[in-house]
């Protein structure tokens, strides 16, 4: 078993709690089997250790540098990409007709979620490839389809998403950069993007920038922004490698994690010579950028999670290991020390980081199974359910693992002690790495202001019952055994406590105090996190409960993780609610001259 | 004002919370008058300025390196540490017969608050010196006095702890240093240190060992340890520098944080010529050396809410300046974007930092004042209590800055987006610097163990009933104003809570269950840090309120925090209080094999 992840976990969620197999009875994966999913999972798993955790500390001692104007990365991360895209990864959920094996998206993620715990900064490189691919298939004319996505998917070209201005980060409708048309059709771009991940480096042989940009005369704001293609160089006969087309890079930028990406400002048109494709419509670059957005919204939590899972797991090994002091019931100095595993406190700490990453992982892949049930469901309505239900749910998605994935981390550090804050010991680098997510791909407070000042009021709260009615049925089935009567009861009663809340908020919002109920938006948006992983370690522990072939201590561990999670982190619960029912404006009404 | 401290904070705490001017009244302290505190840190905050903020991220690029053989730093330590001893700021606190200025404890770690805002690691050294001056001081005979003291007092020799070696960290029971006696009463030490901060360096003439190590037919466990000095280089005529003693440097360690600060792994004695001299009584080393570990662990509780307020101060700058988004109520794109600091979630995070930050320092000068009364109380029965309700609260003093110093850390990064995980902004070095303090000086874990399994009920729970009646003293004097009455029965109804759930764990401790109870320590330390820091909080609305001449918007800001911290953290103690009244032992009977 690989160190960094527990195939176990992964694959009891894929199968038998998100029942991934079943999908092969729908049209898109007829003909597929799990034995060709558990075949994925081990090909991830076999090039995830030997290729991305290989060289997970390395590239974060030797950051991406400048020689001779190059930008230089350590040479196993291009060994690495090479072999994920050589085994397919990058196409694997594409259409066949594109050379695609047509896989769900959620065994696609299960799959990328062992590249993530293994090195997620060399894994950020296909994931903001596959993503802007994923962009162009959906939203691409069929000659942009015809002339980008083949050599993204085989690994040839990769891409990025450029977003970000030094004056535009959280709020893109400041975005300054200018797309000009040319008599070709084509367009010139202008401007500057910052926290470009990827944006310039000798990996592949190109690189697809999908830029936002304003065309002139463009609505101010984010309606007025459009979506382009630019290619680091530009696209010679059959695709080949052309001249620079205008892209440079100004500096790269240094951060505490992930040092393994590139992470870039570039400069676009300074000699006013960047050309531009539009993608979609004009004015609709914000709408097609959401579409990426949100999918590596749900890939950011995804991420935070398996570095929760990837410390969990490290920190587990050690416990096992290290020797230190005695029982508190038999403490004789003269006795051998003791595994740390066995004090309570240590166990505690493991249980929590257990809870937490593990949570955030069900979490994720269930997003990614109604990514799936969006496309390929076969009743309308249920397709439709799907869409509104991922919609609610994806700033949670994002949000909630990054913040408790990094707490786990934190007590993976704890666990280990001294040795834990040594860069000898990989704990540190997981928690400094883990330390992005609650911020790239959109902050935790900007997810929180969607949910509770979009999402939850959105289609006049059906999402809110969609969530209610599932949880509702789990809440049911619990009640049948004696052993999960009480956190059914529990689960229903946080539940309740959220849709009232949920209500009490709307009513506010209603009457015009939309600003001081955004004010807490953070706080109901972590109650609602908390609430949702309830429900998903209930659903596990039924689940592992009726297994067949489980094995037992995975079925035992599955049920106090779930044990912990309802009487260590529910309470929690009452407690931001209560907070944040209170409506009393308290951070709205400090004014800046009292800090 | 310093950029990483507010001295309005400090100041304020310092008289008007805790009333340190009125020490002078007491014999060991007159002649003294505020004007000379005042001054006194005038001159911390501008050398912490000027000698010590200047190379904070200096320190951190460049860490401590060997170079033929001996340990390198950069230069600009040396001559913050020159600056910190020609002020005085090491003798600060001594007799003025060991030509120190006699100053209150209170005084001299509010001054030094200062320096751990603006370079925690090279704070380290002085830090580290006076805790050793401080045990010879108090445990030295008078020849030991005279022959170490002089020299580090004045800065020509620096001191350290060497407790941990690589089998024995949190378990000093397993320390196998030996110590055999030579014939001329000296003794020879063997063995290895590890974490040794500040163990070698060329920044001092002479480095002054503090050494737990087992005397021969020792008792085994802690009841065999004997403390030993043991300088790093034999001293010659005069204190001179004589030849090595036989401490070698085995290797430099390399952390996340503290890298200014060198950390090392030493052998005494590998040519079994390694001079030391035992200080105090034989198997006495550990209580000798909890007067140093309890004084360092305030101050480490102490540096973790000092870096959580820098980081405040720094993410408050930049929220004043940064310009980001427009209000909510006001989206029109084409006004110019506003400070972030508008924003109300933007303001919480500011209002989090200060409530956590500001009660973490109030809480650990709270302490500093209880060493001052322990030592200088006229009344005997009052010097007394003074020094029961200061065991109480020490591990709560350690622990609960460490963990809310680090998550005010985190806040600031949040505030600051993308900048703040980038290394040229200071924020996520303190969030790293501040990770090694919930670890060393003894764990959190260890701290809890120590809180609720043996200061809880010391002295029959005599200490508890003092904190009790300094809450009730303060709940009193609140309940007499309608502003905050409310919050005087929400104090009084969570101390309650904590003295019932203490009165159980007695219970279940006295009926053998022991290890069940200690499995959830961690929580009931947080609750009764929480309880603590609400406390301080109130009484620092109350003495706002009342204290002469205090800037309006700062009265205004500490009232506002205090009523964060009442809405926003207060409710937090019901949901750990009650996890731990549960004592379902979920952690204890998870078995290894389940993870």
């Amino acid at each position: 078993m690989a160190e960094f992840a527990d195939p176990r976990v992964l694959r009891f969620l894929l199968y038998d709690v998100l029942a991934a197999d079943r999908l092969v009875e729908r049209a898109r994966f007829a003909g597929q089997e799990r034995a060709i999913y558990d075949q994925v999972l081990d090909t991830a798993e076999r090039l995830a250790a030997s290729h991305f955790a290989n060289h997970n500390r390395a590239a974060d001692l030797a950051e991406p540098r400048l020689e001779n104007g190059k930008v230089v990365v350590i040479p196993e991360v291009e060994a690495a990409l090479d072999a994920f895209a050589d085994a397919g990864f990058l196409a694997a959920h594409h259409d066949a007709a594109l050379g695609g094996a047509q896989l769900p998206w959620t065994v696609v993620q299960t799959a990328f979620a062992f590249f993530q715990a293994a090195n997620i900064a060399t894994a950020a490189y296909p994931f903001l490839t596959i993503a802007a691919g994923n962009l162009i298939a959906r939203f691409g004319s069929d000659e942009q389809r015809a002339t980008f996505l083949p050599s993204m998917l085989d690994g040839r070209w990769f891409g990025t998403m450029c977003l970000s201005e030094p004056g535009a980060g959280s709020s893109l409708g400041d975005i300054r950069t200018t797309a000009t048309p040319a008599p070709d059709g084509t367009w010139r771009l202008k401007g500057t993007k910052q926290w470009i991940s990827g944006g310039e480096h000798q990996l592949s042989e190109n690189i697809i920038h999908l830029v936002l940009a304003r065309t002139e005369g463009a609505p101010p704001g984010v309606k007025g922004l459009s979506l382009f293609i630019v290619p680091r160089f530009r696209l010679g006969a059959g695709g080949a490698r052309g001249p620079s087309n205008d892209v440079a890079l100004i500096s790269l930028l240094h951060k505490m994690g992930y040092r393994g990406t590139t992470s870039t400002i570039l400069a676009f048109g300074e000699h006013d010579d960047c050309v531009a494709q539009l993608i979609g419509e004009r004015h609709q670059g914000l709408v097609l950028m959401f579409q990426m957005m949100n999918e590596a919204r749900i890939g950011v939590g995804l991420g935070a999670a398996m570095l929760g899972h990837a410390g969990y797991r490290y920190s587990l090994g050690y416990a096992k290991e290290r020797r230190q002091g005695r029982p508190i019931a038999a403490k004789d100095p003269t006795q051998p020390q003791i595994p740390i595993i066995e004090h309570a406190d240590v166990r505690r700490m493991l249980l929590a980081q257990k809870a937490l990453s593990e949570g955030g992982i069900a979490l994720c892949l269930y997003a990614a199974r109604l990514v799936d049930d969006a496309a390929t469901e076969p009743d309308p309505i249920r397709r439709r359910d799907a869409g509104l239900l991922l919609d609610l749910i994806t700033p949670v998605c994002k949000a909630w693992p990054s913040i408790h994935g990094p707490a786990s981390n934190d007590l993976a550090i704890q666990i280990l002690g001294g040795y834990g804050y040594t860069r000898d010991y990989p704990v540190e680098q997981y928690y400094r790495d883990n330390r992005l997510n609650p911020i790239h791909e959109g902050t935790n407070g900007i997810q929180a202001l969607d949910l509770v000042g979009r999402k939850l009021s959105a289609d006049a709260g059906h999402g809110m019952r969609l969530l209610g009615a599932r949880i509702g049925d789990t809440v049911d089935e619990a009640r049948q055994s004696s052993e999960f009567a009480p956190l059914a009861d529990k689960l229903a009663g946080e539940w309740g406590r959220l849709v009232a809340l949920a209500k009490r908020i709307d009513a506010e919002i209603t009457a015009g105090k939309r600003e001081a109920v955004l004010a807490d938006a953070s706080l109901y948006l972590e109650a609602f996190g908390h609430v949702m992983v309830a429900w998903l370690w209930l659903l596990q522990a039924l689940r592992a409960g009726a297994a067949p072939g489980l094995d037992d201590d995975f079925r035992r561990g599955t049920l106090q993780a779930c044990r912990y999670f309802f009487a260590y982190e529910l309470p929690k619960v009452a407690a931001w609610c209560d907070t944040v029912g209170r409506f009393e404006g308290i951070a709205l009404h400090a004014k800046p001259a009292w800090f």
